[in-house]
């Protein structure tokens, strides 16, 4: 392919003259230069097949930067991207110092936030439509929004809020009929009912084309959409629940017919109002498999464009998480596990086809997952709530006040935790052991192999009184974990116990602090290491290890504040520790995208950096 | 008043034999003993006057707690606790070791969850529900909810999971025309034309009761349900939201009048589907000064009942925010101010008054109102978003992934900010400095009295580059806190500066301190004082001060997993600090309803607790 079209446009001004047909073509080496990327970099996939005309029309007929769009989510906005100014650049997708994988303002004036966690794009664009009210600018916000998004509280709250102002806020509901994974509940079902009248988009924009086109006053215009407004519910019988909220409700408009979204945005620019615009997109268009399989194809790592093969394989702990539960709950009828919209991607898909009834997908509501959750538990169930670390952040307020205020055991299986590797500054899993430290009387659980998460997770079940948190990275362990010796479930110990010097950790990074002890003790220098399963609260016997070192190095892969290095420093000066203490963690920063390894690299989390800061001291 | 037919009940199963005519007697009687009871406590008058005859028939239809009733948000609750054997501590009402203004678990069988925070009782609902189906248990689950409520996305994230369920879970949408202040957005309008349409329920309420006693088979009940729905379509031409989210919908009814309440229930109780009642309630019912200012008697200090005057009263940290907010935004166009519908609370009345453009209420929205927030700060206002600190748990993500990654300057004004006295666990301000301080670049200030306070607002409008937090508590501060001296920003300092001996603290506490310095002084022993008023980041000048000191204690109105003390600690073993360090704060603790002075004394955070400590050592 060599992007004839795609290759001249350096801002969006070029496409502003552009042919209907052109811009198909144009669509075509779109589409060819997202497979092309994504099977080589890993990324979103089907979200952005599904957005191509979309993003070209909005761009046609909106003036980005003056008019904003507001990307919900972000994971869709390659084709943004490529229309940008950033394509040349686009084969660093997702790599250490390349272009982000979703929104980033630091990259292009066309960014307007970082974005990476669902449903903000509502609140955020009315906020930035405000403003430009209140300053008397009357240039557009566009929020992109798709309807898996739409299960989410904030959008409703935000909704609520903006359908009676006369803030120039668009909203383009981008309905692809799922979510990341299938869409529940019953907003999707309503939407199914909208989708079903086609005839009152069309009926409604022919009235439109042809009214815009008669010179008239503010005063008849609003009369004559008071008409239609009358006729309309005339023939449907029924106001869109978008209209109640005091939205104008346009749609449904075929999503993949750039003449048509052209007309319903030129339209949605005129009505005076905040406007609900519905398109209908297949998510996946244009690659077969990603259009049978868009789930799979949602956020994917490298793989064949022939075969739709992933190139990567092999277990991880989302898996095995997912297996040791189906084997508990087997035996277990009150073990049910809840989803906020990742069964794939947490491991739960062979417990959602094993125990349908004892499974969850709440959509993308993560707060309501956690109170759902008590709600089970009051009950005399065990609820598991799997859930990114990331997308934990929203269940703070839940966590203290519907779970551990109420002496309940809610189990929590924490995926994701610490470095995401190409993600970046959004998905990290780097503030959990913060936040959840706070939290009364609920335990954390930070395994490093498989077989502390398999104990951890009985522990979590059938030992624990209260709530419990057990979290564990994206990917696999490395082998060397094996060599850890275990003296009770609270911590595990490598290398010498007479050593003064100590590497304390947890988590992934043990095998990190594993090599480094055998390459300093190859070295000649005699290190123990202490690895953490559980964190929270401190084990008080891990503290018999400690006060008679000489040197302490704590190596956190999380943020240093309130962090469990804190921690434990703050515990060993109380308990009158004279050493040094030296500790290393992420301080109040938000990482950037790389590979994991250049990332642990990069915060003097690797092998190397334990080496070269023990080495010299 | 005798309390005739109130003394004699001590369970729900007192009330079931009770004709509607004495029913209506015990409402008055329920009435003056809530008057009685909350002119001299304080506590929720308003909401509880509206939802007396509510609760009286879901106790007469339902049997708790075989039946779940769980009261949102909690503090409409005194006539079910009335009803459930505590009509002889109400006294307590509010008091240590008394009766809580909200529902807690540990008083009684009949109360479900704590609650405090709005909107969680139909995700909570949903899941005691499922359990009961997935147990076969046949009872119900009921959740009492504020129209309010409404406006928070919590609500919609379980309304979109409740509507395609079978269980039996009956939501009241107990509709006074308000949340706590006024009710808005569009939702609020919504209800208003539902309203307007009395006639749809009694229509059908006819026909069910008709219906009801024609026995019948399912399949018969499901077709004739199928043929009223029909007739309703014709009638009303449009379905309600909770019919389109799948719940069936039965309202509006008075809910003053428990004979129809009752009909209803009933009603409710056999429809086999999940059901949304609408019911309309004046909030403040029954006594004239509550009725004309509902926002005003929501939640209040004790008061004269004969002319409905506050008894205590004078200027506290809230009102001095709004004065110095409103002095800025004279000068400086700039400035909005949201709230998440405390705007009485949070002392932003005058500047709703003076600025209505630049002024938000959101609803009880608080995600939203951080995200929108960020919209306008990105376009150039000065967004200042005044929410109490329990409140505030519920931004968390919203704080990392709106605010702080997209490096905006968004303002917060967290009121109530460490305990809160009689609200108990639900309401304490004692998380946020542990949540707020793993949040990257947001400062914090914590002012001790009113100078610093607006001197800090005027630093975060004016000098700071990124967000901030000013966090201050409920109440005013203690004269005494004008003898600290100011060095700089940063902190201040009381005492003699060359004692080996230091309190360490912040905020409210901080006059707590300078007593005991006093004190200790008196008593020959020399002690330093340093407030921090900057607690985020710890300013490194502090440590100049702190190293070469023999004793340090820190007093910390807050939690210490996370907290000041914790990270100060922390950081002088870094810095190799030899002395001895002593923390006190609430540790992994909910803190139970008592005076603040009560609980200040009870967690050693008063003055005599002070002394005590530093003079044994």
């Amino acid at each position: 392919m060599d992007y004839r079209l795609l290759s001249k446009i350096k801002s969006p001004a070029d496409i502003k003259d552009m042919s209907y047909q052109q811009l198909e073509s144009l669509a075509q080496e779109i589409r060819y230069k997202l497979l092309e990327t994504v099977s080589e970099n890993g990324g979103h996939l089907a979200p952005n097949l599904g957005v191509v005309e979309l993003t070209l029309a909005i761009h046609k007929v909106f003036d980005s930067p003056k008019d904003q769009i507001v990307f919900d989510v972000g994971h869709q906005c390659y084709t943004h991207k490529l229309l940008t100014g950033r394509f040349e650049q686009f084969s660093t997708l997702r790599k250490k110092d390349g272009i982000s994988g979703f929104c980033r303002p630091g990259e292009s004036e066309h960014d307007i936030f970082y974005s990476g966690h669902s449903g903000t794009s509502v609140s955020s664009g009315l906020g930035l439509a405000h403003a430009k009210e209140l300053q008397k600018d009357g240039s557009y916000v566009i929020s992109v929004i798709g309807d898996g998004s739409f299960t989410g509280g904030m959008v409703y709250e935000a909704l609520n809020n903006g359908g009676r102002t006369n803030a120039k806020h668009i909203i383009i509901l981008n309905d692809n009929k799922m979510s990341i994974s299938e869409n529940v509940g019953a907003f999707a079902k309503y939407l199914a009912i909208i989708r079903s009248k086609p005839g009152y988009y069309s009926f409604k924009a022919g009235t439109e084309k042809f009214l815009s086109r008669v010179p008239m006053g503010k005063s008849v215009a609003r009369k004559l959409y008071d008409i239609k407004t009358d006729i309309k519910n005339k023939l449907y019988s029924q106001s869109t629940f978008f209209e109640d909220l005091g939205y104008r409700y346009m749609g449904p408009v075929d999503g993949h017919n750039i003449e048509n979204l052209c007309d319903a945005l030129e339209t949605a620019k005129n009505v005076n109002m905040p406007v609900v615009l519905h398109v209908l997109t297949v998510k996946g268009r244009g690659y077969g498999y990603a259009e049978k399989h868009p789930s799979i194809f949602h956020g994917i790592s490298d793989f064949d464009v022939e075969t739709g093969e992933a190139k990567a394989s092999g277990g991880n702990f989302s898996e095995k998480f997912g297996e040791y539960l189906c084997k508990k709950a087997e035996i277990d009828e009150s073990i049910c596990a809840i989803t906020a919209a990742m069964g794939i991607g947490t491991g739960l898909r062979t417990f959602s086809e094993k125990y349908p009834k004892r499974f969850f997908d709440v959509g993308i509501a993560e707060e309501h997952a956690v109170t759902f959750a008590s709600g089970l538990a009051k009950n005399g169930m065990k609820p598991v709530y799997a859930v990114y670390s990331t997308f934990f952040q929203r269940c703070y307020d839940q966590l203290i006040h519907d779970v551990s205020l109420q002496k309940l055991k809610v189990i929590f299986a924490v995926d994701r935790a610490g470095f995401v590797g190409e993600d970046g500054e959004t998905h990290h899993g780097l503030f959990d052991v913060s936040f959840l430290s706070t939290v009364p009387d609920i335990k954390i659980y930070s395994p490093c192999c498989y077989r502390s998460l398999e104990a951890d997770i009985n522990n979590v079940l059938y030992a624990d009184e209260y709530s419990a948190v057990v979290r564990y990275p994206r990917g696999k362990p490395k082998e060397n974990v094996q060599k850890l010796h275990y003296d009770c479930i609270e911590y595990a110990t490598y290398g010498n116990p007479e050593s003064k010097t100590v590497i304390l950790t947890y988590g992934r990074i043990t095998s990190e602090g594993i090599e480094a002890v055998d390459r300093l003790s190859q070295a000649g220098k005699s290190v123990f290491l202490v690895s953490l399963n559980l964190i929270k609260p401190i084990p008080e016997n891990v503290f018999q290890l400690l006060t008679d070192k000489d040197n302490i190095y704590f190596f956190e892969e999380g943020m240093k504040n309130g962090g469990i290095a804190e921690r434990i420093g703050f515990m060993l000066l109380e308990k009158g520790y004279k050493g040094r203490y030296t500790a290393k963690a992420v301080d109040n920063k938000f990482v950037e995208q790389a590979s994991v390894s250049e990332q642990l690299s990069a915060y003097g989390l690797d092998c190397e950096s334990m080496i070269k800061l023990i080495g010299e001291n």
